[in-house]
């Protein structure tokens, strides 16, 4: 076999998953890497870590080698190499195994190797879950369109908390260790405002808690403009792609449903 | 009054609840089951069963009893009994009395007596709210039309959150107990992401009350995603019998927008 | 002055807000009831109460015998007595009386005064806030409107929260303090799916945690259904009164805007 | 250089953003005024104060008296100053240098220098963030129309806290310390309606859990209320844009449907 059909073949099995080998290593990888995630969760609980230590730190290795000889055919096979390095699953191909050679000079780096997870997000390709790729994107779409809008939102929020954590600090700052200082009061607006409400800072005085509720009041009140905004997005992108592109050849009148056959505003037969 | 008939009458007894008697059966059997869970919850607290365990345990018994020989009795009456074993119903029923003989083997089995409680969806068919049904049925072509986009959502954040978890572990695992493993720290990201906010876990070191305050705002955003697709599936769902009732003269085909004034499948003029 | 038209004049003061002397009434009226509110909040207070008891005794003796001379007032003036006592307003204006009167019997019965504070709601009437009036009319048609979705959302939810409650019972019942019955924790279940998460109950154990996690990004998906629900009714209600419900004379199609003035589908001239 | 050109030659730099100096201005006073309010909210902290106490001090009058001669060159260069001082801007920008002159006589007064955060508004301004402020305008819009229900629901939501809180205190009140007075049990509904649940004052008894369940659901249920009325707003405003852009031949008005095929104004045949 020569070189050449080599790395188109191996290019095959490693890029693509349309043949049964093809598909096997994609799967095989797939639970590689999930397997590799749980064993840096378990590692990170000291009771797990004392026991199987040992276990963790080989299985570790083995599948960072595994990663590292996966990430050198990948830059093999690809005929623009460079071009696979700098695209987004390059990147993460080489953050999931660098942390593991980073431990050899700082202890604990490994955690870093969480970022694996990232590689998950092929599952999609992989298993042809195109329906799931275009409902993404049509999320993802929606949230674009909304950016600005969230952007004006967030930047009120903010402006907001800021306010309100200063005057809480004010009110509350003097005997209540929780409102010790600005920042940490407007942590707790944000705690607040968002209803996370976890309860490690709350006001004390009788006055706090009247400036609280209404904080909460109004917290309910402007959750709802966020929902607002992606909703009516997310409503408009759908209309989108439920409307036909079509344009009537009689009276050059669009927005046909998907389905129609003739205009329906002159009764013109529409393009097939 | 020959077998057959019997069959019959138990039948409609049993599974219909158009007659008096179905009626006054299906009633009884909700009450019934009502009366099970409430003792069973009862009896899970520790106070109520040393005064009551005698009274609880006979009552259990006897409930179980009546609603085997009621098992006993549908598989009896019907026409193809493992049909009826196999559906939703016929397993929930036998999933409702089994635990009872399973506490002669495994103690405290008698709590997967709560499942019961999903006998009492019959409620809906009993009481003739084929509304409610028709409503719930509108809801639930909502939610199975927005599966897709939700799991996107779910997988997404799943993701973001074992991320951000682990990053939490990084910066609080040093001297808080409550990031003390990545898992915990998951944990935690899910309990503040989702809003919910215990507060049995919270970020003391200031970077990491900093980063908690980005996490929150993220959830507040994000959690505007699945109310939006929710609500966009909603509408949908709601138009879809808002579209016009009118019937093409020509092709007889409906589903006409309501401001059509075109048939959009043959081109005849609809009826003004 | 005859009684006659003594009677109908004061009716005009008490039940009107048309003339000056009836509007000072009502604005005196709604002073002293919201007077009244404060004192019995107050009065709640130990602190409060200890100063100042005697004055907030006499206060609501004295605020009670004016709202039952209003009151009788309102029975001598009125045509039909029965009729008023028997409207909602009726029986709102005897319970805001009768807690006083009930405290010669019943100590502390004074708290129920708080019943007062639904006379609050005659403000609307009384400041022509009838925009607000149709506003809250049309918010309360949409919840109307949905209330069949809604009894079926909060039914299956009822159901999921117990099933889960009894669940977490087997899980962290027997070490835990918080999850020592089945009640306390689907109490438990309740606050953490509306992502209130007082934190009073969690779950300590790891498989409780995980089950907890994946309850909780459950909540946040159910928690779109009511949004859903509730914004779909309120754009159709919305809708609903912004087309006029004209039809054109010579197409006689309608949903034509409020403010057209020609038919926008054959261009014939719509009725004024 | 004429006492004439010189003030247009400052007006244009501190008031536009169009020349390079202006620009510079105004992002090097952007600069400032975040460097400000940084230094306030570290000053808050005690730890840092005490280290870093005399920087703070220095720098914030050194800022206070930059902020100043900015506040008289604005005066000074305005046309008509009474009308630049009695705008927005005009009492935020003074607001902001206030309060380190009340330093003098009132000690802790510089907390209220966090007011210069609005100043941060001018940012979108600056940059020309046009399509962000006509964003902001579109939510504004939306808010303000929905303002009526929304204070229709606050208003309701406010006699539903105070009657709920009444009750809970009646149940919990006796050997509950957080339900000790009823706006402490007002306090806890909000806390727990609004879904913040912070867990500083939960209920011990059952009965007081039973009810605290009920309101949770209720918050569930109302929360969708809010986001429901802006939704839907929104949804209107962004519509507004929708309307096609078209202007009558005939009568020169715009504002017709996307699918008009008529004028609605007055009856013309809208170009194809």
């Amino acid at each position: 076999m020569s070189d050449q059909s080599l790395r188109q073949r191996i290019h095959e099995i490693i890029f693509e998953a349309d043949t049964p080998a093809g598909k096997l290593f994609d799967v095989v990888l797939l639970g590689l890497i999930t397997f590799s995630i749980i064993i840096v969760m378990l590692e990170s609980s000291e009771d797990y870590n004392e026991q199987y230590g040992a276990f963790f730190w080989y299985t570790e290795w083995f599948l960072t080698i595994i990663f590292t000889i996966e990430y050198v055919l990948r830059l093999w096979v690809t005929i623009r190499p460079l071009q696979y390095a700098l695209s987004f699953y390059g990147i993460v191909d080489v953050l999931a195994i660098l942390p593991s050679y980073l431990t050899l000079v700082l202890p604990n780096a490994q955690y870093f190797l969480i970022i694996r997870i990232l590689r998950l997000m092929r599952v999609f390709r992989i298993f042809k879950l195109g329906q799931y790729l275009s409902e993404g994107d049509q999320l993802r779409r929606a949230l674009v369109a909304s950016r600005n809008k969230i952007a004006v939102f967030l930047f009120s929020v903010t402006i907001l908390v800021i306010i309100i954590g200063s005057l809480m600090y004010l009110i509350e700052g003097g005997g209540n260790e929780g409102f010790s200082s600005i920042p940490r009061a407007v942590y707790w607006a944000i705690v607040t405002i968002t209803t996370v409400g976890y309860g490690d800072i709350t006001p004390q005085t009788q006055i706090g808690q009247f400036l609280s509720a209404i904080v909460m009041i109004l917290g309910y009140a402007i959750i709802a403009v966020p929902t607002g905004i992606v909703t009516n997005e997310i409503i408009n992108t759908n209309k989108q792609s439920e409307v036909s592109t079509q344009v009537c050849r009689f009276c050059a009148r669009e927005g046909h449903a998907a389905d129609a056959i003739y205009c329906k505003y002159c009764g013109g037969r529409l393009n097939p």
